[in-house]
């Protein structure tokens, strides 16, 4: 079974792939005739493909997120590959694939990553820091498990949040170490909460984010965060005007930098400056790492990557 | 008495005033010789002023928010008026000064503001609404009858947060009654959330900012606000995902309009667009208003003014 | 009769539309064919739509501006609806349609609001200025009556202009009532010719632009108004350097506030800057509610609209 | 008699230079005395100057613009040179030094640059732009003899601006010479006319501008020539609609090319394009040369530019 | 034989032209069929064109650089015109036609270009300088007499580079003559100097530039002709500390001005003030000169110009 | 002894410091006395003095870098503290103080830090890499050992520049074992090269920057830092065209990331990347803790801190 990130043009090739998007179009010729207009993917990536003259059944037997055994034909259109559908049906028992096989996930199993992020948050001394912790760790739930952690930028995929959390706790863990004056309590907070809403800001399934949610949009998972966090400190009986909600909003509220990038303040405590440089630090080499995973070893430059001020990254040859 | 506005070097003049600011000085000679380095303030405006070799009992006597009897001469000193003291006592209570006249104050008397912003309040028709708008303005609590609106861009006096409300909600009104499609109770709502904790962001006695909060600093008015609103839906027991609590958070986060102007989100709802666009307009036009009536009428063109582009506006002889 | 607003894929349809743009292409099929690529348009909306396999009597039949009775079917192509057309054939005097009916326009008749556009200008109390408004209101002529207020960005329609003009002249009663510092008859007079060359910057047609004029281009409307206030100056035998003359042009110059929005200097009269917030209002909310009034009510979000940072704007349910 | 530009702290010195500001004030001493505080300046350059103890004659007899004799001491103060006044007298007729030679003035003398204006001005065959050009030549009058091209950017002195004219007029033939394409026309015309209305926007006298005008504020110099360009088509009975016209208008308007550097509209013509390079290339060699020439030999460094992004320029040993 | 600049739809015409690019593709059509997707250029410019059913002869016969004799149709496609190709084959010895007929090039030959260049580095006075111009025109090679000076922006044809740096050293000699302070050599060499990497920066062939080179990304025109300076002193023992070494590496450094325009310094010599100037100067008019070439003399605007801020350019009717 | 940091008004002290700056200046007063204005430093911080009256033969005893004992008092002059000297004299051996205790000077000793180097630099196991690294540290010299890495931004103190490479490298170290896809020898090169000419690019003494060099401002150091990546790969006869001297120069050039923050290219290696992030994560956090330290323990805010955009940095009360 050929992996669609192998795919060439003009291979002939028979695969298990899921449907992620599949739209029902009409062609212009005369009589116009309906074709699908299908998004396969598999763990490896996703392909643009067309099933040509759809009939009635085709159109009521194939939807977003069905398994399907396709028999295609890669063709180069407009420079970039698609897939002409000669045979396509639905995955049966009896084949033995699952959904989660086509789904592109984090490198480490979501379970790990959340049992992970909860060692650490028990780690926390403060109490306090702690509860607001705990409270907003226990509002996101499970969407904790599988929630990508962007749209398309970076960890864009099933688990990615806990995967770029977990990863920024071992760069604060260092960090911590590394220069005394910051608090590491502080620290570990910022981390697990500065884009825990963001399961909430997105509409995503399985790691797929399809749109933003209507407070996604109004509000951006920053001021979501910080509106947990009152609501966290209310439920556990917490001053709002302590310096402890007031200095985790802050540094939430902060954490993009800078106003054009989406923060309302600037950081203004240790730990806020931090937490910007581990937070850029892991998602800027998480989308290298993305773009060089997914880019065939023969390709000395990966595709623009647009977190990366739309420059490719080349493999130097040394 | 002169007013601080008329006062003109090389006057020689006798006056009320009120100290508000204060500080004791070396001078460069030897020996060095204390010196009080004073802001003298009337309802008009303020000047600099030096008292030389002060006295113990000088330095003993006068503090800031003292009101004082000032014999001076007006000089000008790298181009600017200062006052040389000559003679200074405190006022007593024989001279029938008050200190609630010599500070700057919107037109209109703090009570008569807080009526208007309670009668508007008591006209919104949703319920949801009007409870969380009430929330916050007992939250706010007496400091909205005195707080002005901003350190020194507009309405920088006593009450001058409940004045930019009150001309705003007749805007508010004009421009609802223009536009059927805006919804009142959102554009009063807004109006009166908007800066609502901008007491709490600054620190201010009698109108008068000396500097800005820790939470002002670490957290901002606009987060502070939504913070508030968060805080008012859990206490009446509104669903906090509800699209009024979003709305009314949406529109608080988005009225400075762009993120380089310190909003997070951009409007997205039709009343957050027209808040953005009643606030600038009573800011500014109140920012030429200031300047125009601290300038004295001979003078063609007013100083510059930072909130417009650090210009400075001409009186147009018609 | 459907109204373009209210098609949807897959509706078989009949009804009488303006062709408001027609191109002849070919297919790129061997041997290729002539096919009509098409916007239809009515008052509520537009929408692409093609003739497959032209005649020559189609090719002769057809053009931009001609009323047509179309049966079709609706397609969606590329996340677009357009139309296939089954039947054409251009509209009778039987068919009581006209031309009029057909184009978008602004929702006061263009007789009244240029009524009371002249209405205003008569009580413009200074003679100067009502010489040099009128003599541009005179120059513009019969353009008043149907420009649009611009290309795409807002009031694009018939009309839009005066209809633009004239809801600027309600904020301005209302801001002047309320800010006694502005002279009401620069506000009038502001209003008035702020985009008072915008018909001869556009070539437009019963309130569709097709392209700007040459002088639109090398000039840009602003600096065209400013010479024309210089025109009526020398008509009248004003000194074109007293305030009034030099007042009107910077009014009209600085309307759009910083150079990079495209004013040469910044605002500097306290009409100015009342006459930039009052355009801003009225525009903004007016592309509000363009989107609002062409998006169809089931549609929570409106498309995205370029004058507001290409942000979409929400319904919400209260 | 020593030159301004070679005094040195601590040099003592007496010579003839002319009072450029003057200021009356106070020192802080007790009792406050009265000083003059002044700038003198010559052909080579400026600094400041005090007179301690000013007697109630010095007063009455030293005003701006008054020629003297001074006998001082050069200090540093806070960094830079400032004179300490010993002795000083008004010059006499017997003196036999006379104010011009005090004015830093262009290298060519204003007959010789006017003459050279002319001539160009005469050489222009379209006699359309001859007409108009002379228009604004005549309108601008004396003024162009003496007027600076900028307050402080550059060609800031005593017939800068015809100066600044001739120069580009050289490159304007050059490069016609180079690019046929060019009409040698309009660059002749856009030369002279491009800061034509400078003499009007600033308040200068004997080549030195103290404050802009209000029509300089309100309006700028690139609108105020387009409106003169009005003024002389129908002066001349010239259609104002016709490309010689707007043409004119528009390379005159974008010749500072972007917005941001106060352009309405970016060039659109070919001599629009060339004569914003022209002007740079000619500006920015003379604040370089300027810099040169007022700077000692022996710096290798000169003042930062303002004009050249605030960078200061290196002598090169080669 | 029709030039691709005359073609205009429906045209049927018959010649020669050289294919650009060609790429094979499938046609959507059931079953699909391979086509040639093509562009032709010569010397008046370029234009897509179909080969619609290419035979498998087709596919092993035509490639990019191959003069072909073509049969065609220009069609409207997309508002853009497209060849339709009826016949085609490749061009003969008989045809007498020779390949660089079809390429775009200076209008000044090569040979000409490198001998002015020669002759004014013979010129150069300095023999430091001399010397390490004189390796950096050895090392770039046979490259100089064919490279283009850029992809797109200006010049992109063959021996584009050389004619830009001749026409510069045309402006450079008069700017030199009118200032007497710039130094010439300097002048000279930071002309030949400035983009004399170019030729490594790009990959070309025949003038035309299908991407950069590895080096070229990753270091950038700019940085590699400061090594080469590096290179051609080390060759030369010249000390890298003198000021010839770092003032020449200074000058090619800053001669894009600002750092957003790719400079790291900004310019600080007189030298390198000038240079900006220059290369702007030539090749925005360059940019203007290429556009009015391109456009057929009946269209009274020429395209959008990406290098002039995406303007298109105007031709006046005087 | 009182440390400069401990210092409050109106203090009077006796201790040792070093003079950092001195000039020597004239009172305004009649006749005018010579007084010294002096920068003491010690190391916990500078403070400005005066010594008033200041003798001949004090103007022959102290200059810059001579270390003195003071008697002094501690006033408060515009806002600012500073010294008024009543005794100073040179300090004598018997003093037992030596000038290195007078100086701020990286936590970790000099020869400590440039061991460390020395052992990561032998680490580097690509030979062609480390040949590279070598030259350019034996390049540097005895200057990397007390050099600070920057005049007033970050590490600004006597082996700041070791200190930083130190650190960078412990991040560095970190990074590539979490992400296994970085090339350790290209970042342990990164890190020692990326600053490596700054000790070229400022004049500095004892960790003092004083200015900046020639060719420190004509060239900066990261264009620096690639000619001598160039020049050593010509000593060792490596191909300048390879992929190890192309990506070193690429890692160096890129460093800063945006062009407006002085990189000519963006990075495009995964290792360029990394580098931006290990130099800025050190960079931020080290001006954080200099913040920290400097400041008093009871002063809730530090200073406005330049590299953080202005902004004060809290200390938490948690």
């Amino acid at each position: 079974m050929t992996l669609i990130k192998q795919l060439q043009a003009p291979d002939e090739f028979v695969g298990f792939y899921l449907i992620k998007e599949l739209e029902i179009k009409q062609t212009n010729t005369t009589p116009a005739k309906d074709f699908l207009d299908i998004v396969l993917c598999d763990a490896s990536g996703q392909i643009p493909a067309k099933l040509w003259d759809a009939s009635i059944t085709d159109k009521e037997t194939f939807f977003p997120m069905t398994l399907v055994k396709v028999q295609g034909l890669v063709q180069l259109y407009r420079e970039r590959l698609q897939i002409k559908i000669g045979k396509i049906r639905k995955a049966t028992p009896e084949d033995g694939v699952k959904l989660t096989d086509f789904i592109r996930s984090a490198p480490i199993s979501p379970y790990d990553l959340i049992q992970t992020i909860h060692r650490v948050l028990d780690s926390i001394e403060n109490p306090t820091i702690r509860n607001i912790v705990s409270f907003c760790v226990v509002k996101v739930g499970d969407k904790l498990e599988h929630s990508p952690a962007a749209k398309s930028h970076h960890h864009a995929y099933y688990a990615g949040l806990a995967y770029h959390i977990v990863r920024m706790l071992e760069i604060g863990e260092f960090i911590c170490g590394q220069r005394p004056f910051l608090n590491p309590d502080l620290i570990k907070a910022g981390i697990i909460l500065h884009d825990i809403a963001k399961p909430d800001e997105m509409v995503a399934q399985l790691g797929i984010v399809s749109d933003y949610s209507v407070q996604g949009k109004l509000l951006g998972h920053i001021s979501m965060v910080s509106s947990w966090i009152t609501e966290a400190a209310i439920y556990h009986g917490i001053d709002l005007q302590s310096d402890v909600v007031i200095g985790l909003q802050h540094i939430v509220l902060s954490h993009h930098n800078l106003p054009e990038w989406g923060s309302p303040v600037l950081p203004q405590l240790p730990e806020a400056v931090a937490l910007h440089y581990i937070d850029s630090m892991d998602a800027k080499l998480q989308m290298v790492e993305d773009a060089l995973l997914t880019t065939p070893e023969s390709e000395p430059w990966t595709p623009m990557i647009r977190g990366l001020e739309n420059k490719a990254v080349y493999r130097l040859k040394l």
